[in-house]
């Protein structure tokens, strides 16, 4: 695996690899691996010539007071791991290669993206992930990109962003990859205490019985349906947790 | 030249010709063309593999009550001289084609490409022309765009759009072409009475004496230096015209 961790470098690798008439997979990452994020690469590695992934804690996307600071990095496990996937080229930038200093030109999205789930509650945030993959996209051209379910606003946002700007980009969502007992793989998930974690695992239980008072004693930021998905977030230990199931 | 309208059919081509290992050179017009057009697209083809040039009178660039519905159309003169000047391929989507019905992700601009020139008499004009910049960028993947001088701003904010998202893209902006009098080719120059055409060449003798009197009794919407490029836009028989000097 080759890590690259400049934008003129890594457009070269893609730029030669498109011209050799192969197919390139992307998958976007913020780091702090874990089995959601291998099912991604997986599908990539089997669908794609040769696969990308970044890791890119994006500080756009992090609201003032949220967990930008906080956010789970773990780049030694993590490049472990994409080495074990057997990812052809890893992405890493530094803060400044994707944000130098200056004011830019930024997205303004529709408020039918923006007036339901996490969006409420994190003014900007889907901005900021709109803004760091329309550069992703631009610096990696892959024919696919690879999203997971969990993220389930995010994944329509970024489709609208590929469908809206022809990107001409195929986006493949992948289902949730969850623990034994049902909890969604996040990488927040590091962040709970030992309570908070046995408290996490009712979450999917309630989306699977469609019943919110199952969650009583939470602190449950929405429980809300949109297009036949059912969505939750909540916080437990200050980690915010989210989910969704499909009815 | 091969005359294609959907994005389908022209990424297909454009994929083809990038795997070839050819460079794709676009002139992004509105059609109307003149000898400035045909001086942008006499560079492409000098320094690209392949020449595209689109024409797309966008609507998205054109504010309420401004010259979208009166804004000069000749498609079979622009197609005769694009098959003169031995363009590749030329671009003419429909309007449906670029902006299907819904909800649409879209830009917002910084400050500071905003508050002087065109950007304050004209509210949301560099907006539209970002969105259909970078959807014609995502259609055509383009190593190379040709844009003119006279458009000063555009040129500013078009090369913003390519370096703030990582387009990878090469800008090259052309030297305004000029009538025998200096006037500068404007597809709106058609709009002009025989009186109004004798007034607009006082544009550029204004411009190149650094001196706005001999403007007066014109209708000058600004006048201003910026960077080192003085600019002007004035209106004469209705008609809004720009052009601008380098100090």
């Amino acid at each position: 695996m080759q890590i690259l961790k400049t934008i003129r470098i890594i457009r070269q690798m893609m730029s030669l690899t498109r011209e050799q008439g192969k197919t390139i997979g992307l998958v976007p990452t913020m780091g702090a691996l874990h089995e959601g994020h291998l099912s991604l690469i997986a599908k990539a590695k089997n669908e794609c010539d040769v696969v990308v992934v970044s890791i890119f804690v994006n500080p756009t996307q992090f609201g003032a007071g949220e967990d930008f600071d906080r956010y789970p990095r773990d780049f030694e496990k993590d490049r472990l791991l994409l080495e074990r996937s057997e990812v052809d080229y890893l992405f890493y930038p530094s803060t400044e290669e994707i944000y130098p200093v200056g004011e830019m030109i930024e997205f303004k999205l529709p408020s039918d993206l923006l007036d339901w789930g996490c969006a409420k509650s994190r003014p900007g945030h889907f901005e900021g992930v709109v803004r760091v993959c329309a550069k992703l996209f631009n610096i990696i051209t892959p024919h696919k990109v690879y999203f997971g379910q969990k993220d389930y606003q995010q994944a329509v946002i970024v489709k609208s962003l590929i469908s809206d700007l022809d990107f001409g980009i195929e986006m493949k969502i992948c289902p949730t990859v969850r623990e034994v007992d049902g909890l969604a793989m996040s990488s927040r998930n590091r962040g709970l205490s030992r309570e908070g974690r046995e408290k996490a695992k009712m979450i999917y239980k309630a989306l699977q019985a469609r019943d919110s008072s199952i969650l009583d004693g939470l602190d449950v930021e929405y429980w809300e349906e949109r297009d036949g998905v059912l969505l939750i977030a909540v916080k437990i230990d200050g980690v915010r947790l989210i989910d969704n199931i499909v009815l």
